[in-house]
């Protein structure tokens, strides 16, 4: 480091406990030596500043605007949003203690045609809004578009498969998104030094052969350090320099949140997380507290500022996406919390005011807001996050204990719904889903698919006899799995291969290691139908109806038979086995850049969308009825109570599953007790004993059918109701009425 | 093949002899069958149709006109160049047989940018135009071009190789050229049967795993399907449809055309060769005279009006690219005769009316016309090719028994100058050239340039003895080479992986087979000076003058020593040491996409920038005088005449060098013979005993120093005074004074 940067640093790093972090880019080192534990309660919080209220006012009018106006207020049509591409924007400039939109105007849709030019232009269209011409020229004639270089690869095969939705909501079309970026970065260390450190590893990567990889991770390197000059570029049109760190708490916020920023400019992933700043931010505030710079009321003004900027984040979707995840969630995930691989929890006051930002600016989607839940964090915080649920149903709930071990450190975040990742070091190459109960009926029909009759999978000989015998099954279920694993993991590296290629993720990759951990993940649907179905066909002694063409359209079980969620073992064993199977057939594959395997039980809201593709299935569900979403037991299938149903799910075992299983859960106010204090108990009492039992993910509603019946006829009296779904926040008005009707006939727990 | 097609194609077939090219796409085949051999003499031929000599001099007189301005009469600015981005244009539509151009007027350059958008910019700027700041932006913040990519690869190692010019030339901010695509497809099977192939391939290609490798292919076979649609919906602007075959001699030249007018317009590569088509058109012109739909005369003016559209191509290029290869070539190499491998020699009337043109149009540089020699060759056409050459110096000999052999079949066809290359299933990576005399003085010099001074090649201990001791020397050379091979094949590497991302040949290659041999090229440069110097260090007693800062600036032999060029092994075996040590140490390598090696002794006209950017070598040449070109003797090294250097430049193994061993020869008249039928047949006994030594390529001038010497002073009256360089030919007006200088100052053979 040169003298004039090892002064700014001795100023912006001054108070600080030192550490490795001062040597070496180490967030976590920072944190360990400078967070502040906090064990009380949440007396100390302060309410919202008139500013805040204000510019919250502003944007709830906006989005309540925006909603009547059917999704989009306004939205490039040429400019094609870079990092750089916009000048400054600002809902008020006056009152915003942080500052920076995705374009020029708030909420106006930027123009992101990397992931497909056609998806960027239907987008447009279904919003009246025309795609300029030139722009398409450029993206059609003179360069190319991760969709166009993923079509251009993929086989007849994976075609079909994509078209009869046996695999479905692929990032072909789109950002892939789920790639955490270590934000903090730029506020402890400021661009410079990044810049400096990319340009060491430059330096060292690779020195001998120029492999392909070499060439592709060189490219790369350097595409980073493009990128942070475009950040430290785009921060001086605001009017900030942030080649170095970040002083106070204020500045610590708003360069973090410049890197954010990029992120969203030049990718519209399917969720782009935040990460896990909770006791980063805090050190920067308890620094200011004690300097006297700096008071509660500000503090919390600051935080809840950068949430609203994370409340603002939305890209304009076609249609057909909105189908599979209604609300326009982004994923601006926020992990909270967690304790420390040294035994140390991570509860900072930051932690509370985060949460306090729900009360202060009321219920809202985003930042999809994500307790990591330890056995071991403070009790008062435990029971204040189970407050917040109570009132706002907000927060989802994930089992850090389970997720320390996994992944071998405390400095992880959640991207997307459930999906840890290594904040330094780890990404994730996200990979949708494959529909497990249309594999059942695949091993059934020999490979046909039972809605468009076409031959899907190989054509193995189906199954003709009357009764669905369980060894035959199996021996047909056995190479139809083989043969969705190839498909699958076939289509998820040609993805990748593309993405990187047409759309690779500069901004965010260029706050993380060089060298990184690569998860390859996919993903189940269908796991509690497929399950049930099976568990028929052993127990159930099912009987086959069948069309015309011989396909089976019907099943009729005369025995009962176990289903997963009553914590039965002869159902819940099938369960597990799907899990580890799929996985084990996938595995057997190359995966792209050698990375490594991993799979979730998670649908987010496309359950709705799979179901409504998949036909009858042998455990009773009817065509075109939703599956349950994630890992959650089939709709009707839980008659034995709601720990019954949590120890089921519990058993499905994470180091397969490292994506994530997520259980979407909702129970009545009344269920958990008569009062708000018994309430919090009960919620905190149920999440313990589900995340000790090995629960991976809860996302917990708390209300009545009655509320929601009443919402979806008189929505104008619940702006802002929001529920959760599968592995997101919603405000219940922005579902579609199919998924409204789909929550509302969910299992509610009315007995523990 | 449907009904409809069928019949078509009987129409277009009609009296051709069938074979396997009826049912696979084999333009091989089909010659085999159809071709008719020629005996005879030049008394056949005949002149230039009124129109064609009309459309000659409009086409000389533009080109006067654009030497008179600089280079360049007119350049696209702002339309970037596609297949289709141009509507059609003439020199003159009421006269013009075939027709197309490579934008909408005659000589106006295209805008080609994606080979480097810097590049491009530059040349235009070189002629005092501007470059679209639009198109500037789309390249430069939208999109990425193969120039940009290979810098985010390369090391600084590479860097600094490059920019101290031991490695020089490297297609790194260009197309890479020396692809000879299968025109002759288009003309035999028409688009739509091609596209059908490309499908079938492409359902047929990486069934299993979905690798990087896989992916890759998959998606460049969507793009020659892409471009072959393109090329249909050009020629359709023209107003053809060539989705069918061609139907006649005329259509057939027209529709070959449309697939190099497509690689043209789409690749501005430094060789854009048409490959060897005369037995393919000998076959429609025999069936049309046959038919009596065509007599000589309308076959010689299709022939030369087919000959001129490749005499109009040309890419606008910066001054720093003209340093390196003088006159704008763009090695429209024309490949004709050679032998069948069942024995027979290929040689039709064809042949004759391609070198027929020479005289109905001047000479001319373009096409870059080679002729195929073999000792079997018939007499009549081996000595007409000598009286051209005398009368022109515009023609090239490689030997065919050597290179059939090699490659193993007898339908390839030389790209660029002198690099072999299967027309159907084979392509070439152009690698450029490693520069051996410096890599001499790295040695000597512990990796310093000797004139950059800086720290280039590994800092390994310099020489610091007053004599230079042979043992001492080569166990220092021996790590250089070894450096100089990996850094070089680092770089090309890279080069390749880039070019492949950015700037994919999708027209020359929608027109060869999908599976495919790739050659990877390199070249030497500077071979003679490397030789003569070790020789000089072995046999000379060398003293080493060195300046302040200990690096070898002069060098005194105070023995006589023996020089590569006079036959004498001692040398000569250096020499061929060289090469095969350099290809062996570069052949320790990853190769990009598992390619073959392949090497080259060959420097086009950059022998003059080598030796400007090379300090005094051992063997007695100067700080920055020329090195000889290609695989010739050193300047002045040839003490033992004509024959004796041949034999020398014969030794060079082509097994090792099979991208080609260029040998620039020039001779005065008389010392050929007295008489114009004595200078033939010498020039031909002269070829055949090179050939017969294995010797793999002559470039024959004909002329007296004085020529040249009164053309240097009096440009205007030698406006097309042809003569051939390494590897090409170039209107002498058209060099550099510096290039003039020093093809006036090579060997003029006096004495064979």
């Amino acid at each position: 480091m040169k003298q004039l940067e090892k002064k700014v640093n001795q100023i912006a790093w001054d108070g600080f406990n030192g550490g490795n972090w001062q040597k070496e880019i180490d967030i976590r080192d920072f944190i360990q030596q400078n967070y502040r534990q906090y064990e009380g309660d949440e007396s100390f919080l302060e309410g919202p500043t008139a500013a805040t209220t204000t510019l919250n006012d502003k944007l709830v009018s906006l989005k309540l605007k925006e909603r009547k106006a059917g999704g989009v207020l306004d939205a490039d049509t040429k400019v094609v949003s870079t990092i750089t591409s916009h000048g400054p924007g600002y809902l008020d400039k006056e009152l915003e203690k942080i500052v920076g939109l995705q374009t020029d105007k708030p909420l106006k849709k930027a123009l992101m045609p990397y992931g497909g030019i056609r998806m960027a232009k239907d987008a447009l269209e279904a919003y009246g809004l025309k795609l300029d011409p030139e722009t398409e020229y450029i993206f059609n004639d003179l360069t190319k578009t991760h969709n166009q270089g993923v079509f251009d690869a993929y086989t007849p095969e994976i075609r079909r498969a994509r078209h009869y939705k046996i695999v479905t909501g692929l990032p072909d079309a789109y950002g892939r998104g789920r790639l955490v970026g270590d934000f903090p970065r730029i506020a402890l260390y400021g661009i410079d030094r990044l810049v400096e450190e990319k340009l060491n590893d430059l330096d060292n990567y690779g020195d001998t052969e120029m492999t392909a990889d070499v060439i592709q991770m060189r490219e790369e390197i350097t595409e980073q350090i493009r990128a942070l000059h475009q950040i430290k570029e785009m921060a001086a049109a605001y009017g900030f320099d942030i080649s170095q760190p970040a002083t106070n708490t204020q500045e610590a916020l708003q360069w973090l949140y410049f890197g954010y920023l990029a992120a969203i400019k030049q990718q519209n992933g399917a969720a782009m997380s935040i990460g896990r700043i909770d006791t980063f931010v805090d050190a920067y505030i308890e620094r200011d507290l004690a300097r006297g710079v700096l008071n509660e009321q500000q503090a919390q003004e600051l935080i809840d500022q950068f949430t609203m900027k994370l409340r603002m984040v939305s890209f304009i979707r076609t249609p057909e996406y909105n189908s599979l995840f209604s609300g326009n969630p982004i994923w601006a995930t926020l992990s909270l919390a967690g304790m420390g691989i040294d035994g140390e929890h991570h509860v900072t006051k930051t932690a509370f005011r985060f949460l306090n930002t729900l009360k202060n600016m009321g219920a809202a989607p985003e930042p999809n807001i994500t307790l990591l839940w330890s056995q071991k964090l403070p009790e008062n915080f435990k029971r204040y996050a189970a407050k917040v649920s109570v009132e706002s149903s907000t927060i989802q709930y994930e089992n850090d204990d389970l997720m320390r071990k996994q992944w071998g450190t405390d400095y992880y975040a959640i991207a997307c719904c459930v999906s840890a990742q290594p904040v330094a070091d780890g990404i994730q190459y996200f990979g949708a889903r494959a529909n497990l109960a249309k594999t059942v009926l695949y091993a059934i029909n020999g490979g046909k698919d039972e809605i468009g009759k076409a031959q899907v999978g190989p054509a193995y000989a189906p199954i003709t006899s009357e009764y669905l015998d369980y060894d035959e099954f199996m021996s047909k279920f056995d190479p139809m799995l083989d043969w969705l694993a190839d498909v699958y993991v076939n289509a998820l590296n040609t993805i990748h291969y593309m993405h990187d290629k047409y759309y690779y993720e500069s901004a965010q990759l260029a706050l993380k290691d060089t060298r990184l951990d690569r998860t390859f993940a996919t993903g189940i649907s269908g796991l509690s139908v497929a399950a049930d179905s099976i568990s028929a066909i052993k127990y159930g002694h099912v009987k086959v109806i069948r069309d015309e063409d011989g396909i089976a359209v019907d099943f009729k079980a005369e025995n009962d038979f176990p289903r997963y969620g009553n914590n039965d073992d002869r159902a819940d064993e099938i369960a597990v086995w799907l899990v580890k199977e799929l996985y084990t057939k996938m595995n057997k594959h190359h995966l792209y850049r050698n990375s490594k395997l991993s799979t979730s039980v998670l649908t987010i809201t496309s359950n709705v969308v799979y179901g409504k593709n998949t036909g009858t299935t042998p455990n009773g569900r009817k065509k075109g009825m939703p599956f349950s979403p994630g890992a959650n037991p089939a709709y009707g299938a839980e008659e034995s109570g709601a720990l019954a149903s949590l120890l089921s799910v519990a058993k499905l075992p994470y180091k397969y599953a490292t994506d994530g299983i997520s259980n979407t859960f909702a129970v009545t106010p009344t269920t958990l007790g008569h009062d708000e204090q018994m309430q919090d108990k009960t919620l905190v009492n149920m999440i313990n004993g589900y995340m000790k039992n090995n629960g991976h993910h809860l996302n917990i509603n708390v209300f009545n059918r009655e509320t929601l019946l009443d919402a979806q006829k008189h929505p104008e009296e619940y702006p802002t109701l929001t529920i959760r779904v599968s592995g997101y926040c919603v405000y219940f008005a922005d579902l579609t009425k199919e998924q409204q009707d789909d929550v509302i006939s969910r299992t509610f727990h009315q007995s523990m």
